[in-house]
């Protein structure tokens, strides 16, 4: 099970009744963090979720409203003893920034390692999760991120006996394990069918449109894209500033043929979002709109 | 008059349900920020402020509660389209901590102009008010304020007659403009009795008690104090991280004779500050304990 929780909605600046957009995820004992504006660790104290188990926070790129908060966290995380290293991964250039606004926050207890995206298409496996972040097309250099849990298939007895496999292996090999009995080796695929579907979540701002997106997002359980305009009129200056309206992404979630859509990263100017949400259903019937802290959890299909 | 409004009361890190500690002051049209912390900009928005009159930004010191939300101030200042310069002031070391935290807020449309405090005490003159800054004792260099807006004398009718000032001067005069009548010139102090008490508002955070305060601090209408910890038995870790308790601020105000003491700044560990105000009001009887966008408009006494 992947615990998502949509922190904030809100793009450029935090509001009093909106905060910035970040997402935090929770599996298996783990958490994980993409973007930090100022005021996430608010919103993650309002959720009463803990910062202890985040080991791995992504940045998608570094405009202010997307990585402010970051001393901040740091410190907080600080004052609470840690001292397990934190991995911190985003666009080349990542220690460079991160090394400037620690200027603030200059003495922690815990060691920051850096993880910079520089391709087109990268891949992080960690903690039984697959972290894949891809190119998308901002004002500046810009990552979406797609997050996979895994699925082995199914236990498969009559393969299991064929191979002659002793049945005191056969959940240890279920889950994974690999095992020696003398010689001989047994492994996993020696009892599972194919892998099945796992849990897929999406999540792209800030960007225009691309073909990437949609190849990336394809099949998600989850896609969570930015819609910085409601109105379609504002195309134009989703154009300029490099971002989306609400059926732009809509389009996108369409195309991938995802199970779900939330919609964040709304401009100051959008003051409620659920007044655009009939023509971005429309067209994808699927669609919310996001709200701080949204949460969902995802579950592997029945 | 000045119109004074405590943003927030929290230390360390803000909350869901308190601020981190800053101050606005608006007086004639300008306005003043002391300190800027994580959400700041979400409590002058919350409290329906206006970002465009600030002129003046001072900073106690560098710790990161104090100065993490000016890298999103600024750009929500930007993204108003503000081309007046902006003024920051405060301990030595601030612009090379601007322009460190600036990597995520490289373009504002206004330039910025830095002032760095570095005597014991220094004064700046400004749109009408006096700034006092004044070192105190926190474990790095940090600097209180006094602000005051001074008050002209009464107007002398007997003084302004004998100095043989026609009568159609004694209006401009007495508002302070000078006048040039051929080769005569006439002065205020040719028509006013001795300057009066005008406003005063001091603010303290984050410092041990120092007699330097209560100088500052004398007759202040307003003394604003850090008082990290309400258990008088906490004096101990006060000490040891160059805080104070709410009674030892209490003690401070007494002896500098102020009208009213507002303490702020409240260790997260703390919940209700009321609960230690009963002992607090025992050494000071007009002590009050913060609150986020707690305000007051402070007027010349009658």
């Amino acid at each position: 099970m992947l615990d998502v929780c949509l922190l904030g909605c809100g793009g450029m600046m935090p509001l009093p009744y909106r905060s910035l957009t970040a997402l935090m995820m929770r599996y298996n004992g783990n958490s994980i963090l993409i973007d930090c504006g100022e005021g996430t660790q608010v919103s993650v104290k309002a959720q009463g979720w803990s910062f202890k188990p985040i080991d791995l926070i992504c940045f998608t790129h570094y405009h202010a409203d997307h990585i402010s908060g970051l001393p901040g966290l740091l410190l907080t995380m600080g004052n609470a003893e840690r001292t397990e290293p934190l991995l911190l991964a985003g666009p080349k250039g990542l220690e460079h920034v991160v090394n400037a606004l620690r200027v603030i926050a200059p003495e922690l207890p815990f060691p920051i390692q850096f993880h910079e995206w520089s391709g087109p298409y990268e891949v992080l496996e960690r903690n039984g999760y697959r972290l894949e972040a891809f190119k998308v097309n901002h004002n500046i250099l810009c990552y979406g991120y797609s997050i996979t849990i895994p699925r082995v298939g199914k236990f498969d007895l009559e393969r299991a006996k064929k191979a002659g496999i002793p049945q005191k292996y056969w959940s240890h090999l279920q889950k994974g394990e690999t095992i020696q009995e003398g010689e001989q080796m047994f492994t996993p695929d020696m009892v599972l069918g194919e892998e099945r579907k796992g849990i897929k979540l999406t999540y792209c701002t800030d960007s225009r449109p691309t073909p990437a997106i949609v190849n990336h997002a394809r099949g998600a359980d989850l896609f969570i894209c930015e819609g910085m305009y409601g109105e379609p009129e504002k195309e134009a200056k989703a154009v300029e500033y490099k971002h989306m309206t609400f059926e732009e992404a809509a389009v996108m979630a369409k195309e991938a043929q995802v199970k779900e859509l939330w919609l964040t990263h709304f401009s100051p100017s959008l003051v409620r979002a659920e007044e655009y949400m009939d023509s971005v259903r429309a067209v994808f019937p699927n669609s919310k709109a996001g709200r701080d802290r949204k949460c969902v959890e995802l579950h592997y299909d029945e």
